[in-house]
């Protein structure tokens, strides 16, 4: 029996448990300092206030000032925190994720480090444990694709996707977590798969926006909507491409797929449904803000805009949706149409 | 100034109109025997009512017995009837599509022809025009991508790429018709453009079908539907690179593009919402009839699957959303939502 240690118990980490334990793994589940309350509902067998499902049975959770505890003998450590509290956790974690046979990885985003470097989240993770001594990480797997956490910890079907640079270590962990419900694919391109996690985040806002003008107008932009989505799937190809992954990754699970999940709902949609219907984008933030609820699409863009200008400025020009999304947000002063349309449309 | 004649003044013949006036181009818009209460209205000025946007301005319209006048020094004739009409119009009017410089086509879907093998539309128009002594016709421009026919004909933006084997043909009409607010990209790729043409509203249906379960459930089956759309485009992809086509042009407008606006609305996708909350595929089919709502993913499914038998056997099975739906339309038993989750779900 393969002990799994996921770090962060909000919507992701929690709902991993589902498959994790149908796929008969001993599955142990910490949460931060900031998940006391998450764990206090669940441990009163009340169902996760992120995801409306009950924590899998016999998932045993950990607090925060347990880490230790936790990560005890693990053979496979998830990090499965929001990316901000990534550095922190793989600085407290690095002695048990050395230990462990493979890390897994269902954070997203970009991470800054002190000097202003943008990183992808695995690199970010290896360079903070090399500082703390521990230089040998286990082989990382990085777990994309359309998953809706709450579908996942309510054993609806899904699919989704590890990327791992040792394809045969993806495929093992592919095959041991994949239940009925909980599908999993394999791949060896851990960057490709990195890349399109935070960077549909961005362009989910652009789909968003689309689904606003319809709103604002009163009659459909999915012409627009269409022609976004399909942009967005050729950056993130092309942005991964730059990086040296397999273009094709953004066609599948990671890309297509995991752009269609987040256009369906999720906030950073909704986010851009309110800017699409008018809101200015500072509004839009506030008013979301006020109810809790956190637009990761709105740093990623910065740092995803930053990331190319330091890695892959040879392409920038050819990222126009990207650069349109930005300009968006910094409030530039010209409809919201018309600027996703001069990013999206062809020029012959 | 260039002239086009658009054979069928459907709801794509029509709304093509208004780019390809706006482009600078003389436009004339024939109708076939089936269409007269369509311009009937249009010639008493009201909207036209598969649209509900004025036929754009300027442009000639033509009966059913006048298409040797409509034809008659045509530079651009465009096919855009339905496809099971184009046969007897292909055979109407090959002559005057012998003269012209290039045959545009928006018509969608496969034809079976009196021996019953199934081709592609170009393919079908090339041998009935030989068959009615014109071997010589002109380049054909394959034209698909993302295009709601109303958002066409309101000027709302869009995109959508024109396919011809000689690609410098497919650039020069793609430049002609090129304006603001429709944006022609192109291709050399005719096969793949055609191929993604019917797949994407059989595959539509069973995008419909998860948005419906969300109905009959109560709760959102996005990840699956994700998954759905993913496994749609990689089997699109195979399907055109087993004709021959760039297995990339399903990762653009012609595929992607075109499944997701699809997906959003129309016929196929209402037909499968219907199907996924719970009616038989034989019940939802009689409603939509009654409605009068033609759902031309039914006959595309067979078709599809037919043409696979004859023309790329060998990759039958990895086609099994296309087997799904197929499956599911024939009214086998088993719940829908278990026959897609095997079909979409990767296996390792």
């Amino acid at each position: 029996m393969t002990t799994i240690t996921i770090l962060g118990a909000g919507a992701m980490g929690s709902a991993l448990c589902t498959p994790l334990v149908d796929a008969g793994c001993k599955v142990r589940l910490w949460g931060t300092w900031l998940d006391d309350h998450l764990l206090d509902a669940v441990e009163a067998g009340e169902p996760h206030p992120r995801t409306n499902e009950p924590l899998a049975a016999g998932v045993r959770t950990y607090r925060s000032d347990e880490l230790a505890e936790a990560l005890e003998g693990a053979q496979v450590v998830v990090m499965s925190v929001a990316s901000v509290g990534v550095p922190k956790v793989a600085e407290l974690a690095a002695a048990g994720m050395a230990k462990a046979d493979a890390l897994w990885l269902t954070s997203k985003g970009f991470n800054e480090d002190e000097q202003g470097n943008i990183e992808q989240l695995p690199d970010a993770i290896r360079r903070i444990a090399a500082e703390n001594g521990y230089a040998d990480l286990p082989p990382l797997v990085a777990i994309a694709g359309p998953v809706k956490a709450n579908e996942c910890a309510g054993r609806k079907p899904t699919a989704t996707i590890f990327g791992c640079k040792n394809e045969a270590i993806a495929r093992k962990y592919a095959q041991l977590a994949s239940t009925t419900n909980y599908a999993v694919d394999y791949s060896d391109d851990e960057v490709g798969v990195e890349i399109c996690a935070p960077m549909k985040n961005v362009y989910a806002i652009a789909l968003g926006i689309s689904d606003g003008l319809e709103k604002a107008t009163g009659v459909p932009h999915h012409n627009l909507k269409a022609a976004t989505f399909t942009q967005a799937v050729k950056e993130m190809s092309l942005l991964g491409k730059s990086q040296g992954a397999d273009p094709a990754t953004a066609f599948g699970l990671a890309g297509v797929g995991d752009l269609e999940v987040t256009g369906l709902s999720g906030r950073n949609k909704v986010y851009g449904v309110r800017i699409g219907r008018g809101e200015t984008p500072s509004e839009a933030l506030a008013e979301m803000d006020r109810l809790e609820q956190t637009v990761e699409g709105v740093p990623a863009a910065r740092l995803a805009l930053k990331f190319v200008d330091q890695h892959a400025g040879d392409i920038k020009d050819r990222l126009p949706l990207l650069n349109a999304v930005a300009n968006i947000l910094d409030g530039v002063d010209e409809p919201v149409d018309a600027i996703l349309a001069r990013a999206v449309l062809p020029r012959v």
